[in-house]
Formats: structure tokens, C-alpha cells, sequence
């Protein structure tokens, strides 16, 4: 219940106890079916076995007890069916089945119910960011480098590059959603006691389930398994990256966005003043959590010859930790974004608290075709020094000094040191993430 | 649910939501106490506000809803409880602490139950693996290196290594118990709304609960927390050896041990032969598991200034998180070696049918003194390419070799290849490991 | 040097310090020739700027000593470089690029060099897998599950299904490869100091090196260069997986593979008759070394605002690293897989050891259809449990039932019992991954 | 040579490949004269070991090259260590002793020169800290929970708290170089080829390297590794730590703490103006890779039998990596504490920013004894909204309030609005901190 805070409701659901067994079960129905249709099984033994497949029948509580004693779920689950299962289906239940085709398939049958989820915040997350980025166009705050300001930006640039972020990691998910798979091999991966039908077992039971059908069983070989999970801790790392801003922009002393209020969010028990950016920490969190799941799948990759002792079953708690780590974070940051509030005016003055130093590399640009780069380079790092130890805005000092008189008139000092002016190709990049956005989209029509 | 698996059901009761919400409770109900004791709030407050600390009184999975909105169970805890607490007791609730100092007092007063039975199933391991050491002291095996065999050992030997790390773990817990204290600082960590009491008041706090008192809080300095996991992720690093041997002793081909067998326990859902070793390929799996959470935690150290956004939260799901997956590993090994089932000949055998090659090294030493050790290496390559490319012992080789028979007489060479002649120091090793753990044992009387 | 041991010589070498150094001052040439041709700064500035990136020029050492002082390597050889450059490029060195622009795009240029190199072995691997596929279709073994024999296979199913792991690292390495783009972005990212012409210079650097642009500049959005890392962590997984068999396939216990013998390679120090599995064991440590980059890449994500205060600078040491030792454990498997040793009698050998027990299954199956799945799978576990007690085989049990022997013929029995007969879909598997490995032989050509 | 961002360059040269050969020949010498003195081998070998092991004569390019095929470095420094040493010597090189015995020897030898220095610069950043705490005792700014503004905090409790980490890291450390011992079991752990010497040999052998002797070799059971590795990964995320306030405190808009400025430090190529913590970055960069080993060394513990097969030969790359970035992690902090140049104007007036919101807490104690806590949190939280919503301070919105006035005078508003008055026990804190750091001092005389 604490995974409340990294997950949500949707995930944790698809993950629970029961939908776990749940999926067990379709794996199993459809496979009587896939049988009966490639002449396998009869007919009239795959409606016995789809009609026992009801979650509803079966004690979830004792199969998990039983499984920790089984060393696997679908041990006791293939025991307590088979009990269940009405003549002449008895004889059927997981007919050339092992263990691991079912609770593999059940895993790909519970991500392709949950990416889609995680897609779909994305999108939510990539619509709000589209909406900043376009409406904060010309509100401008520093940018900053190693948490130095370093130049001017328009808020919309920073969150055009959020918005690229999420539109890469919902296309990157999708396209893991696409490739979800079946597994079926048996008990040593050859379908032997299929005997010459496995191949067309398989496909049928692809075919019932909706998944594609892998060119051969990989109950050993997790790099699909891996890189999927790879993709969601990547995602993970995005949403970390969002919300690692959005806490930093909401300091106190920075103040520019603060995550909306809502009753009973972000209180302090002990400072009444306080609105802590709930979200954006929580998210920061869970993506933590979903990264070291990732750690789990890609070291235990090395499954021994044909099934892990051990490296697959730890997948069976890393796998569903991290889809509601990752999708949890990604939820959180679209939350966040979605209800972003903005302080245009805190901005523009911690623009200008630096007095035009951010600016320097500006007039630095604009002395450099007289002066040469490090020469200019070098009398401004002076013009900033004296700037710095007189109090003085940048301005005042550069107009003070003959080295820049010399080359720069007044209106050029101007000019080169007002942030509006000095923006290069944002808007270009703001509008290229906005095209991006606005192709999946229509993608996804 | 899932986490029956990899944890055991007295761990898992200890980190459920309500137990949670119970430590959190006595905290406050502490703290109350404390704060009456040192004569910052009424008695009679101390009084109602303990009476309130009733955990059936809450609706555990309301808090833990509005939890995941307050970004803390301590602030929706704290104001159900502040509803629950008679007059005078209500104006006192949570007097002078945070959030943070509820949440990370509770957690240590789950590791106070949690560590124990951990440590308690080190030493049920620890008492296992020494019967085994001192019973199978001389019943030979190969020793293998990079899964070579190398040379012969007594099995008392591999159980005393087990031994010397089991002993080693339950050390190291226990260091962890004994250190646990309580966290106790207010807002900023200056106990500022106690005034000049908050020491007295940290002081009684920890004696109501039995933990120790730190030098400074600790809030954002998290190196006692991130070395109690990493202690607990050396220990399930640990069971990952044993359970890691026992597989592979258990394999097909070796077949020296395996589990005890147990209604409903390691068979295959396709395969009625196998047995498996479910409690060692578990117990891998919960330490892979458990191991993933230091990482988490360690990673997690940089707190931004006195409390953490993101890094602590972490903490809450990683910290219970490793403490059920390293104690369900240390429980299953101490399951699977308590109930090992040795196969003594099957072990006579393996060591005889390398046709004596693993006592090369012996044969060296006993040439090394007249040919030289390299000279003499040089040679029993030699002698070993030949009984493998003639299918023959090394003692018929040697034998027949005149320049062996120029140094060493037939008994010689009969000496130099009996495995039970070439064990070194073994005994004594066995016998240090034993008197390692009774030392332990006495210190636990 | 002790990374001589997880690299190749070729991947240690593009990442030595010299080449690093080579690759910014390629950056930087190519930097200047892009925007001489854009029309920002003089041809003849470009060129003399061009003429002085020459990695023979620099002080190496001395720039990594300054490196450290300053934070990044590119600033002190932008400023070596400067005083390298005769006029009139002196004025023109780094013009509107960043640190972070030189040392991004210098570590694209890299991978460009390394991701071929570790393709190339992946097919060398491919092809090695390939010819063990088709030679060893009818050489059967028994799969093994949790290490316990389970079926027999033919050899090359387990080499089709290592084929299926390079084929599709090949394919993901070649995916990343084909996405290298340049960083451009300037002090902010806004390519500010370059004016309007900013994305015509980008898009001119990106030609003269051959390289893609993004969209947006990345220099605080990583999920492009952490995509990248999982790919090469999942590529590394996929060695682990094949090592590990290999070294479990060597066993002295099971020897049915032994890695190729060469002069100096595998010999043990204190026990001439071994030969250890060198290449598979440090293939293993590789994937180790590798994997944990990626732990480090994914978490330092979270860059702060336009450029990160750590998470970038830790980059420059773990991607490298990772290059470094995924492509040494790519090297070493190919090596190992090439020259591996085949012992079909050993094999052969371990397949009978078990009297049967492994066709379990079959005969099963071959019961079902008679006495229904439960029933028959009860009744050949009990005539299991006979043959372990009386060391008789299955086959002898099984003539000797009557249960058995009033549903199934001698002959029925004799069939279910042998392993070539219980194949399944093998055959037709190793065809598929063959198919598999050909069409991306066909595209690469 | 990049390694020079993330280390020290005396702990390099402790990893560096002469230092490593070295170290093997300093074992094997210390081997011959132990074997010697407990007469094993002649004395006049043991004369002609020693001389032959100097590290001039060999080599390391060549022998790390050899290394890569044999699989270990031990084997060709055996092999050419032979052919150095003349007669009688010859036949006695390596006695008993096995690779592992050398490697990890040699090992504990370098971790006995590394650690002193790490702790050298932790007793360093200790002093620094402790300057700290004393001299800014009064220097007030705010505390930030979540990077929200909370309670006035004197700078000295924040360096009192670092202090505190550095002086438990200090006795951590200390406490893992007291524990080095010796590895000494030969091939098999048994030191067969040693008869009934072996443990005398140990003995010696350990006296002879300044080491001490462990119960049990422990060439497979790596407990004591990983907690030495841990211990390292919990010091670098306390370096992390320190590292990460003064990033976040050197901020731009923070601005209280900026590292000394020195030549060619933390400029930016493109920004004149900025002066970038280099120092606290690179530190954290370092942590991140430092914390990475650990992972490996703890994931690597499952050694099969008695030599791993991978898990060992990650751990020569791995220990050696943690030490020089754990080690740089902390030089780097020392450096970035030692030269800290604090801005107590900035401070204050970061404090007094907020108009006596991060007061609200105090003046809720205030009011609680009169209104109840609840209550008057609930008044506090109307006035800062008012505060807030009108840009007046909480002093002015206090006075105006008649709930306020009707409990409190305008002289009880001041005090409760008073920073300097609101500090608890900070001063009692570092007192406690101060007293801790001049323990460990007395005890280190």
C-alpha cells in the first residue's frame, strides 16, 4: 500500500494478486483453444478448460502461499484448474505447457494493458508541456549551467525541451508495446510433446491472445524483456530530469513555478507557510525506484542454459515494480505540469538581479569581430570583475570603458546586452518541438 | 502479494501499512510522554494523546490515500490523530516535531523487530551449517575453481566457510541493532519550538522507546541508514554464495546435495522427475532483489540540505523493501541448508573420475623437492596430457614414467594421489569455524 | 592497463586520452568550416583553425591536469588551442559553441568508431553461432531447467538460440550507431551568439562530420545517450547469458564444451591438469564492469537546468568505461563461441546418465491421451520414484507396470523413450534463427 | 589518464599497474621468507625470491598482455618471477600458494597504503567543517526542507552536521584498514601442498606483510570485501552530500557560499562571468561513479565453490575504481570546504526575503498555549496568506490581527518573529559535533 505514492491506482491494479492470475488463466484458456484448433485437443475439452478460467473460482491467497513453497505460481494454479476443469477437458490443462510460457505470457498480457497507460500520461504530459511552450514564447528567465545563470532563455524553450523528452519516451514505449510476444516452448523450449503441431499451436495461440509470436522461445534470453525494461528506466530518467527542474525553479529563492494547490497537498506538519512541490519529489522518487529495477533485469540476465535459477524469478517482483515505479513518475510529472503555475515577473527579476552579467557573453559577441574572441573574451571577464566589486550593472561599467567605446556606441551596448535580443534560434527550437509533438499526434489518429 | 515469495510472513507483517501506521503512533504517543516528562506540555495532554494512539481507530488506507496527496503519511496521520485526541490533549499533538522525525522513528522501531529475526535466522543457518561441518569433516569432494575441479575437500570445510559467513552476518546485524536511535529535530533540526528543552525532550523520547540518542539529527544526513542497508545487502550477498553453491551442487550432473523434499515443493509443472532447489533459486532472487535496494538507498544519500526532495521518499519503499527480500533470503537458506540431503558416494565418485588428475598438484609437490617446481609442473602437465589422451589414471602414467620413478617409489606415488593424504589444513580450518560460532553462541547467552 | 583485460585493444584505444583530445579539435575544425561556410566567420579564419587541430600539437597530459582545475577538458584546449592558431582564425577559435557542444559531439565521434567495431564482433559471434547451429542439429544433450536436466535438445537449438541474442544485439548496436547526432547548442542552447544563422551552422557541422542534428539541442536531456548505454548494457546481458552456459557447459562435472586451447591461455597456477574457461569467465566480469555504467548513466539523468552539476561530468568516465567493457565482453564471447569444443560423446553420455528420467515427460504424454494429463503425470511419478529406488531405468520400470503396459505396446514405450523422437519443433526453430542470421547478412551487404 | 577528474594522483599510483606488480612481488616474497622461517624452504631460496622480486625487472606492459590470455596476472608474473630468480631458489617460487592468494594479498597491501590517505583528507574536510561550525555559529540563513524555505538555522549547524559525516566516515574507514588481512589458502583452501604448515606459514606470512590472519581463506566468500567496498560507497554518498548543499547554496539566486577562486578554475569557454563549483561538481561525479563499484562488488558475492568464475575478476577493476573515486570524491570536498567563501549578507537577506514567513512555525508555538495547536496552525496559515496575497511581512499582518493581539502583545510578536531567537538547541548541536571531531582527534594522537 505504500507503493500508493510511487503508483497509481491503474497500475497497481493491473498488477495486483488477482489480475495477475487472471492473466495465468487467459493464457490458459486460450491455449486449450489455440489446441483444439490445430486439432491438438478436442474441441469440447478446450470449452471445459475456458470455462473453469474465472479468477472468481479461485483462492489467490492460498495459490500465492502454495507458490512460495512451488518455487512457481502456475505450479499450484495448473493443480487448483485442473481440479476445477469438468470432464473431458481435465486431461487437456496446460497440454504441453510449462510453467514459465505461462506466467511469461501473462506478464506480456499485464504490460500490454499497462504501456498504454504510461503511454497515454505521456501524452497528457506532452499536451501540457506544447501549452507551455507555445505560451511562454517571450516570458524570459536565465538559463542556467551548473546552476549558474548563464544567458537568457524563454521559458517555452525549456519547456519545449520537456516536451521533446515526452514525446521520445511515449514513442519509445509504444513501439515496446508493439513487440510484446507470446512465450511458448515447453518444458525445454522444443514443443516436443506437440510433437509436429507446435509451431501451428503457437501461432494460434498469438492469435487468440493479440500478441506476435517470437521467432523462437527466448525463456533464457531476456534481451527483450530487458530492453523493454531498459526503455521504461530511460523514461523513468526523463521524468526525473522534469521534475528535478520544476523543484529547483520552485526553491525560495527562485520561486518561478510552483506545482498548483490543492486541499491536503503539500503542506508541512510543522510550517503552515509552506506549499512543498509534491509531485515533482514524489516522481523523483519513484524514478529512482524504477531505475533500480532495471539494475535487477539487466544483471540477471544471465539465465542458466534453458531457465534461470534465479535471475527470471527475481523479474517476476523487478518487472511489475518498475512498470508502477516508472508509470507512477510519469503520472506525477504530468500532474505537475499540467497545473504549473508561473511567475513571469519573479523570472524577469532574477534576470535582472545579475545587473547584465548573464549578458556577458553577448557583448563579448559583439566585441569580438573588433577585438578578437579571447581579447573580447578577456576585457569582459575585467568589465564583469569591476561590475561585481563596484555593485554596478554591466551596462554602466561597459559604457564607462574606452576599450569598448572605441568599437561599441552606446545603442550597440544597448542592444547587446537586452536578453530579448539575444535569443538566437529559440524560437526556431520552441516551434521544431512543437512540430515534433504535433507529427505523433497525428500519428496516433 | 507477490512478495510471499521472497520474503517471509513475519517480515512482511512487520512493514504492512497498519504496523506502520502503529510505530508512527507510538512515536507520538512517546514523544507526548516525553514532552510531559520534561515539562513542555500538560500531563493530562500526555495522557489523552496516548489513549489516542490506537492504530484501529484510523482508516489505514484513507491515510495512505491521502498520503500520496500530502506527500507524507505523517500529515494526514497527524491531523486524524489530532481529531481523535481528546481536550486538553489536542493543542499538544505532534509538539515540536516534523514529519520526519515521526516517519524515521517509526522506521527505526521496525528495524528494532525486523533485525532480530534476521539475525535469529543467521543463527538457525549458523547452527545448520556447523552440524553439517563437523559431521561431514571427513567425507571428500572435489573443490572447484572457476568450476574446475581442483582439488579434493572435506564437505566439512565448504559447510565451515558457510559457517564463518553466517556467523559474520549475524554479527554485523546485531552492530546494526544495537545502534538504532531515534530522530528527533523539529522543522529545521534545531528542536526550535521546544526552546531550551529539546535535548531534555530528545533524551526522555528515546528512553520511552528504548533507542539510542544521536549526536545531531539526522535528517539529511543519511550514512547510519545507508550503512545498515548496505549491511544487509552484504548479507543477502552472502546467502547469494550458499544458495549459489547449493545449485550447483544440486545440478543433475553433480548431484552431491539437494533440498529436502516436501509436498507441493520443487517438482516441475512438466517434468514429474525433477526436484528442484526452490529455496536456494529463491533465495537468489531475494538477494538480487534485496541488493537492488542499497543501491537505491546509497544513491539516494545526496539529501538537498535539511530534507530531502526525493532522495529520503526513495527511502520509505527501498528501506522495508530490503529488509523483507534480505530476510526472505537469509530464511530460505537457512531453509535449504537445514534440510540438505548429502550424497557422500555420489561425491566419492565425482572426485574418482578425473582418473586422479585433481592430485596433480600433489604429485608436484611430492617432485618438486627433486626436480624443481617448475620442472616438475612442466612434467605433470605432461604426465595429465597423457592419461587424458590415453583415457588412463595419472597413477598409471606416473607409474610408468621413469622419470617420476626415477625420484618417487610406488608408495610415494600412492601417497601423492590419496585425496584424504592431501587435505592440508582442513581440519584445523573446520575447527576454527566452529569455535568461531560457539564464541558467538556464548556471547548471545 | 588492467582494463586490458575487459577491452579490446581497438576500443581502449579510441578512448584514450589522445583520441579524445583528436575528436574536440575535430569538433572544432569542423566547427570553423561550417561556419566560414555559413557566412560567420572568414574562410581563411576557418582554415587557419583547421591547420591547428592537429592532436600532435597539444600537451595531453598537461590538458588533462588543467582539465581537472577547470572542470572540462574543453576549456583549457580551447584556450591551448587558441595560441595554436594563427591569424586571422585566432578571433574565430570555438565561436559561439560550449564546452559541453565540443566534448558531447567529440564523444559521438567516438562511439561512431566504437559501435561498428563491436558490431563486427557481434556478427563474427553470429556467424560462429550460425556454423554450431547447422552442425550440431542431430547432437542431442539434455536442456536443462533451474540445472536440472529436463528434455533432450540437439546442441544446435542452444546455439540458434545464442544466434537469436547476437543477431539482435547486432541489430540494436547498428540502430544507435545509425543515430549519432551532433550537439550544437551554444552557452544556452539557444545558439544565441550565432544570431539567425545558428541552425544553419548546425546543420552544416552536422554534414562536415557526418553525424545527424536533433531536433533541439541535448545537453541536459540524456535519454538519447542513456538509450544508448541500455542498449549496450542488454548487449552485454546477452554475453553474460552465452558465457555463463559456456562455463557451465565446461564443468568438469558435465565437459561436454571446452574453450580452444592456446599457449599461455587457461592453465592454473597451482594445478597443471586445468584449463580454464578464460574467455567466457572474463566475458562475465565484462557484462558486470558494463552493466554498471548504465546504472550510473540512467541515474545521473536528472541534469539540472540547461547543463548538469554532475550527472553529465560523471558521463565522461562511464561511457567510455561501458563501451570499453561491452565490447570486450562481445570480444571475448565471439572468441570463446569460435573456437569452442564440442564433446558429443560427453554429451551423449549425460543424456543416458539419468536411465530415462529426462523422457518422463514424453512417456506422459504418450500415457495422457489414455489416462488423462493428472493421472498419467501421478503415475510416471510414481514410476520414477520406482527407477531412483531400485538405480533401474524408466524404460525398465515402465515394461514392467501393468498400468503402463495395458494402454501402451513395447514398441509405444521404446518410442516414447527416445530422445531423437521427442524433438518437437527443434529443427524448425535453427531453421528460423539461421533465416534470421541471413536476412541481416543480406542487408549488411 | 580521465581518471584524473575523478581521483587523486597519489592513489592512482596506488592502482597503477608497477604499484600492482609490485605489490604480487612483495607477497611472494614475503611467501618465500615465511615458508622459510617455518622451514618449508630453504633460507637460501627464500634470499634468492626476495632479490628477484623487484618490480624494475619486469615487464608490466607484457605481463598485463599475458595476463589477458592466462586469465589472471598472477600466472605470467609467476612465470617470468621464476625465470628471474636463480637457483636454489627456482623450485620454490609461489610454494603452495595459489593466484588468488597473490592477487587479493596484493590487494590488501594497496587498500593499507589507499585508505590512510582517504582518511587523511576526511580528518581534513573534519577540520575545515569544524572551522566552519565554530566561526559561523551566529551567522543565521535559512534551513530548506524540500528546497522550500523553513526555519532560521545558524551556517555552523550545517557545518556542524558535515562534520558529523566526516568524522563518522573518518572512524568507518579506519576501522576497514584495521581489518586488512591476508588471503592464503593455496589451490584448494585447504594448503594441502603445505602439509601440516600451513597455518604456520599463514601466520607468518601475515606477520611479514603488517596484515592479520583470517579464520578461514576466503577466496569465495567476499563479505569482508563488500563491506569494505560499502563502506567506501556510504563515504562517497557523504561526500555526494556536502557536495550537493554547496552546489545548491552556490546558486546564482542562493548565493551564500561560493568554492575559492584559483587560476584556470571553473570558468566557463563561453560565459566570462562565471565562477562554477568545480570542485562539488566533479565530487558528486565522482560519488556516482564510486557508488557504481559497489553495486558490482555486492552483486558479484555469489562466487561458485571455491573460485569464482566472474564474480572475482569484476572485483579487479571494481575495488580498485571505488577506492580513486571514492578517494577523489573526498579530496574534492575537502578542497571545496577548505577554501568555502561564505556571504553572510546574502544569507541574511535570504532570510529576511520571505517577510518572517519561515517564522510561522515560531509564532504558532507562540500561539498554540493560548489557542491550541491546531487552531492556532490553522490562524498562522490565514495570516501567511494574507502575507503573502498583500506582499506584506508576517509581522505587519500579526500586529493588524485581532485573534493575534487578543493573546499576544506587539513585544511577544517581535520575539516570536525574532530568527536569532527561534534556534532551539542549534548552538547545544554544535557544541556536540565539535566535541565528537576533538575525540577522534585525541584518539588519532
Amino acid at each position: 500500500m505504500s507503493e500508493a505514492l510511487y503508483s497509481t491506482p491503474a497500475l497497481a491494479a493491473i498488477f495486483a494478486p488477482e489480475a495477475h492470475v487472471a492473466k495465468i488463466l487467459a493464457f490458459e484458456a486460450a491455449l486449450a483453444r489455440a489446441e483444439a484448433r490445430a486439432g491438438v485437443i478436442p474441441p469440447d475439452a478446450a470449452e471445459a478448460i475456458g470455462a473453469a478460467c474465472q479468477v472468481e473460482r479461485f483462492d489467490v491467497h492460498a495459490l500465492y502461499r502454495d507458490a512460495a513453497r512451488a518455487g512457481t505460481l502456475a505450479i499450484p494454479l495448473v493443480r487448483a484448474l485442473t481440479a476445477q476443469v469438468a470432464e473431458p477437458g481435465r486431461a487437456y490443462v496446460h497440454w504441453g505447457a510449462t510453467s514459465q510460457d505461462a506466467i511469461d505470457t501473462a506478464l506480456m498480457l499485464q504490460l500490454r494493458e499497462a504501456l498504454p497507460l504510461i503511454e497515454a500520461d505521456l501524452l497528457r504530459l506532452a499536451g501540457a508541456c506544447a501549452t507551455l511552450a507555445d505560451a511562454y514564447r517571450h516570458t524570459l528567465l536565465p538559463a542556467r549551467t551548473l546552476l549558474q545563470q548563464a544567458l537568457p532563455i524563454p521559458f517555452g524553450l525549456k519547456a519545449a525541451r520537456w516536451l521533446g523528452l515526452a514525446v521520445r519516451q511515449a514513442r519509445a514505449i509504444r513501439a515496446q508495446w508493439a513487440g510484446l510476444w507470446i512465450q511458448f516452448g515447453g518444458a525445454a523450449g522444443t514443443l516436443a510433446a506437440l510433437g509436429d503441431r507446435g509451431l501451428a499451436v503457437a501461432a494460434f495461440l498469438a492469435e487468440e491472445l493479440g500478441l506476435a509470436v517470437p521467432d523462437l522461445p527466448w525463456h533464457a534470453e531476456r534481451d527483450h524483456t530487458a530492453a523493454l525494461a531498459a526503455t521504461l528506466g530511460v523514461a523513468a530518467g526523463a521524468m526525473a530530469k522534469i521534475a528535478h527542474d520544476i523543484v529547483l525553479l520552485a526553491q525560495t529563492e527562485v520561486g518561478e513555478v510552483s506545482e498548483a494547490a490543492a486541499p491536503g497537498k503539500g503542506g508541512s506538519s510543522a510550517m503552515p507557510q509552506k506549499r512543498n512541490p509534491v509531485d515533482a519529489v514524489l516522481a523523483q522518487a519513484a524514478a529512482r525506484l524504477a531505475q533500480a529495477q532495471v539494475g535487477v533485469i539487466l544483471g540477471a540476465m544471465a539465465h542458466e542454459h534453458e531457465r534461470a535459477a534465479g535471475g527470471w524469478q527475481a523479474e517476476w517482483q523487478a518487472l511489475p515494480d518498475l512498470l508502477r515505479f516508472a508509470g507512477g513518475a510519469v503520472a506525477r510529472v504530468a500532474d505537475a505540469v499540467s497545473g504549473l503555475e508561473l511567475d513571469a515577473a519573479r523570472m524577469r527579476a532574477n534576470l535582472d538581479a545579475g545587473g547584465g552579467l548573464m549578458l556577458a557573453e553577448s557583448l563579448t559577441m559583439a566585441l569580438a569581430p573588433h577585438l578578437g574572441r579571447a581579447e573580447a573574451q578577456h576585457l569582459v571577464q575585467a568589465l564583469c570583475g569591476r561590475a561585481v566589486a563596484g555593485a554596478a550593472t554591466l551596462r554602466d561599467v561597459a559604457l564607462a570603458d574606452p576599450q569598448v567605446r572605441a568599437v561599441l556606441s552606446p545603442e550597440a551596448i544597448a542592444v547587446a546586452l537586452d536578453p530579448a535580443a539575444y535569443l538566437g534560434s529559440a524560437s526556431a527550437m520552441i516551434d521544431r518541438a512543437l512540430e515534433g509533438y504535433h507529427i505523433l499526434l497525428a500519428e496516433r489518429r
